[in-house]
């Protein structure tokens, strides 16, 4: 019963919170029994034209297979 | 008149601003004169069915008795 | 081409992605080229009557002319 | 359900572990609904005879009455 | 024998060591068995008439009852 | 000859080098080449009848293969 | 009414207090509406043959005009 | 469209430039997509005949399927 | 005698050293009196056709007119 | 009176506190005086056949002679 | 013309300045050529009757001999 | 068979390997059994007419006698 943590950067044209639930929904998309998530880090991309929130986190997970390379 | 600061988790199934509302909003029920607050953490819990948005904070406030134990 | 990034602190009533506008919205009032911004603090001002979002940001833009003092 | 943290010092002549066992140990006795323990520093006195091992935790509990000064 | 720590800011009109003194007397006022102060933080307070010098510490005293809330 | 980091919690109802050892084992299980591990966590959970102790670790080995998604 | 930060290293041959003193007099002469200063590093000089005190700090004023390149 | 970032740790016998290059070579060998790569941490392993320098970085890159366990 | 800190961002298609010495470059054209620079982030950017090497430096140089906005 | 601190990598094939004690005996064995230690950083060495334990502390004790180069 | 670094804690019953002087002082007695000194944490002893400040310290020095273990 | 570790400044007209390189030779002459070496800093001087770098560096190595004062 041991959790693995990844990093994934979820991004949004409308806010902080879009950006964070893109990356979980990504996240649960394959993978089962997401615990938590932390926030690491929060950008705005402002080179294109809209801007682009950005928002860097932790997903842990309890590994049901081996640790992959 | 000196200031303490407390540490709190608010939590909310809403947003992060929610999260710190709920704390702010309980530090103000028993406490007088809240100066400030510092969001330290933002995480969200997964493991039920609903996402919780939770926000560690720091808690300014002036001191007015003395240090409690 | 180098690139210069400035530490501002937005602040709003509302929430804290209006704070980070509120910085972003004035960089761009005077500056070309602005890159990316990071969230490096967030705080809420409590003493006054109305609660204050504050976003502490780093706004990374391209030089064009000089350093300045 | 607002969650709070206080810092605590656990001591033990034997091993880290007992000191983090010791400052749980002392949480308990008075407050309900404890959740989790971050361990922040581990030390290890050595002024006195014997070596006294000491963990510095941060216990998170869930706030049942208001927020103590 | 466990300790405990509260995070206090001293304030001065004088210099960091007056904040730092504001801290630990008031401190002493109400708990017994003090250990030490570590400053954690140390800033100037500019917007009144006055420069106010804040020293942020936490102060560690061994703790002679149960927890507070 | 790359090496690559992943990050596991490994859990234990022991103690420390328990969870420590937990995490380490299911990394020895599908990977090979494990070079070092770094403790970057300890903390204990509470909300259940027993304690249980968890370490976050960062495990460094070998790529053998591709970096996988 | 954003705020702006910026980095200063104020310089003294008696103490910090100096040192610091004298990063905010040289603020205070071009800029108005200050707000506060944070002590970020204090460092001695020994290469000459006086002691020379330093204090790096960031002072937090008012933005009156546009953002300086 | 989310990133994903993973911690890779490159070597060469030249240079600290020729260890992050190894890192990169071999995540563009089996990755699309590449964004950036920040450097954690520069090291020298000085136990073998030659010295080693090492660059641990962290690669982000664009994610096209789920997220490997 | 106050000294300021500015942050910039040199880039090189070249290696760490040519990002350094461009942000170095781009200082000492409009400012004078530079005292020292430091390394305080290194990254590579890869979605261009050809690597760009990054370095994000704090640069030292002694103010002689006032703090500009 | 003045206490120096010395960085120490403590070894044990059994646990943490083994590495801990391993480094402190050490040191005892040449210094007097010796008042604390703090636990820096905790890792396991993977790539011999036997798991070993690596415990990096830094030791404070009282000098009583010059500093030595 | 390699610089050495030591970490040492001085101490004294008036002030941290006191306490900073202490830890250079002693430095002088025996090495030569100091080249400055970083503050990096301050507390204040409070078990004994009378406050006693320290300071610790990293004090820079050109390296005459070889490096002493 | 206990490590220690110790903080040099190297110092090169060239780059920061050459910077690197120069602590590591110096550790050499009178170090044996040098196991690794962690970038802790890296900062250019530009006070003189000439650009020196300046890599600080912990060297850790094998401890065969006792710890020096």
């Amino acid at each position: 019963m041991v959790f693995k943590k990844v990093t994934l950067i979820g991004r949004s044209n409308e806010n902080f919170e879009g950006a964070v639930e893109d990356a979980i929904d990504r996240a649960e998309a394959t993978l089962e029994d997401l615990k938590w998530v932390t926030v690491v880090d929060q950008a705005v991309e402002l080179a294109q034209a809209e801007r682009e929130y950005q928002a860097e986190v932790e997903v842990a997970f309890e590994l049901h297979d081996g640790v992959d390379e």
